[in-house]
């Protein structure tokens, strides 16, 4: 399935935990957006690990989920951040 | 349509112009994300209205479309924030 990941992680140091979890699953488009395919069992075990990190009075994570990519469509408008070689 | 919009704005200024054309079509959900349902009609007025404001060499927006809302599930971890009553 294709999912969605976005993020408001107060601590810099979850945050940085938080992204460093992600990007073994997803790809980093945005600052604080992680997306891509990923099947349910492997998105099961990136949530539980992000569970453990996040402060669940302070932080918030939404999980988008499509079944099929298909029925998906991504726009882009402005500049292409490739995130994924930034240091964490 | 249901649609999530998430952007990486660079200037404050524009960053709260973008916020407050946003605000007019969808819901607030996340410091960097709205989302909600609308028209496609409604959608390109409001892409229109948010490419005069940013910085296409510096900023960047994502607009992920899907057609039917039933194909997307929203599954959320921590805390609800609502920023829709943010003064901007």
């Amino acid at each position: 399935m294709f999912v969605i990941v976005a993020y408001d992680i107060v601590e810099q140091k979850l945050l940085n935990r938080t992204r460093r979890i992600l990007k073994k699953y997803l790809t980093w488009t945005q600052n604080s957006v992680f997306e891509g395919e990923i099947t349910e069992g492997k998105l099961h075990k990136c949530i539980s690990e992000v569970e453990k990190v996040i402060n669940k009075d302070e932080d918030s994570l939404y999980i988008y989920e499509v079944k099929n990519p298909k029925n998906i469509r991504k726009v882009s408008y402005g500049v292409h951040k490739n995130f994924d070689d930034m240091f964490l």
